[in-house]
């Protein structure tokens, strides 16, 4: 079999974004050439069997791409140490913007990978949107190259749209998790298991695969049922969340006409 | 092959609850004797080739169970012209109180099916949670028969608990699908497909499936990155859509240690 791809990349992170997309790499026979962090490599390292470091006077200078999976915080002060220069660097972060690399090189990029990744929980990596941006074309083609290889989805999005993407990322993901959350405190209060909540949540979710989410309303806020909505704000004891109650379902009621 | 079961049933009401509830019984050879709505009874009887009224006094008298799925609202006026006596009335609702019916019948009780109905959007009901209660056990023991033979999921829950579910679920399903709406907002308005966020969308539904919801969470209030939180309150318009942010985001970091 021919592999897909010649490039050869250093992986640099080691937390769950540089877990998941470095096993798509190493899944997709992508040449992952060494993989840093200053304490973990070694784990991710290991559990692939390729070459790692903890060190940056120690990194390979031959990747094609140097693919950055870290904190949202660290990219200044790591892309200040960075020992090359005019290497191709790449981020994975959803906020950062794209110059945070034009102090150290002249090709530099993003490719973020939106979706929420937890450690050890597998998922089909080809189903990821990943988010393409590049400071000039070559460096573009190079990274709509790697993304094509590893997913069936890639959108090129420049920084200030990307920026909005991850918002609505966090409504749609990290806040719906909470929601899923306090209804899980509110059955469990009640002696109830959480597990009598999947089959609405996983309902919920599989109709907006079908329908947009204006189409398929329920519940007492689209009904503009207030004889519901204040029961339930009556019973809720905790302040934020009868005014999450109260929020949301204003807005629901404001979009339904 | 026999049937499992010679319940009769008289279906009463046409809306989404009724639509689902009467193909399962339909799907399962339940004998649906009648349906009865004051409008719209025709065109479900149609589907599914059975007898109905939109007239009270037309009422089959011989039904076994009489079950009702209509609003809310129209319990106690439909319960008053109810034309019998002493048969077996049974609600569907999460929040209608299970002695709505005790005026007029000494069998009564409730089979709440707790998920989210769209009309004409199919879902497998076997996987649809039943919640049952009854006035007395003769009655329990009917629902619960007809309930084994509509879903694989039973329970059996009082009228206090009934609404804390109910209300959970407005948390897990009605909210949850506002809060897609506001990421469809976000994305649509920088031009970007609402389908964009669907892996995301289903990847955080799944995750549930597998671990607790505060045990897969992710993004900046979990990390406490005001930097980031603070971004992101800046980029929004919308003065509620902003408190939703702030509200949510304080709940995820107080729950988390």
């Amino acid at each position: 079999m021919t592999k897909k791809t010649n490039l050869k990349v250093v992986l640099i992170g080691s937390g769950n974004v540089a877990w998941h997309i470095g096993k798509a790499m190493i899944d997709n026979e992508i040449d992952v050439l060494q993989i840093y962090s200053p304490q973990h490599a070694f784990k991710l390292a290991t559990e692939w069997n390729i070459p790692y470091t903890h060190d940056l006077s120690a990194l390979n200078d031959s990747a094609d791409v140097y693919l950055f999976a870290i904190k949202d915080d660290s990219y200044q002060k790591l892309v200040a140490q960075f020992p090359f220069r005019n290497k191709c660097m790449v981020h994975t972060s959803g906020s950062v913007d794209i110059d945070v690399f034009q102090e150290v090189t002249n090709s530099y990029g993003v490719l973020y990978p939106f979706q929420t990744f937890t450690k050890n929980v597998v998922l089909p990596f080809d189903q990821v949107p990943l988010c393409v941006e590049a400071n000039d074309e070559k460096t573009e083609e190079k990274l709509k190259k790697l993304a094509h290889i590893l997913s069936r989805k890639q959108y090129v999005i420049d920084s200030h749209t990307r920026r909005y993407l991850h918002l609505a990322g966090v409504f749609a993901c990290n806040f719906t998790n909470a929601l899923y959350g306090l209804a899980k405190d509110i059955t469990e209060e009640k002696g109830l298991d959480f597990s009598i909540l999947l089959p609405l949540i996983n309902e919920t979710a599989r109709k907006v695969n079908l329908s947009f989410p204006e189409e398929v309303r329920t519940g007492p806020a689209v009904r503009k049922d207030m004889k519901i909505i204040e029961k339930h704000l009556r019973m809720l004891d905790d302040e934020k969340v009868k005014n999450v109650y109260k929020l949301i379902s204003e807005i629901i009621a404001e979009k339904t006409t």
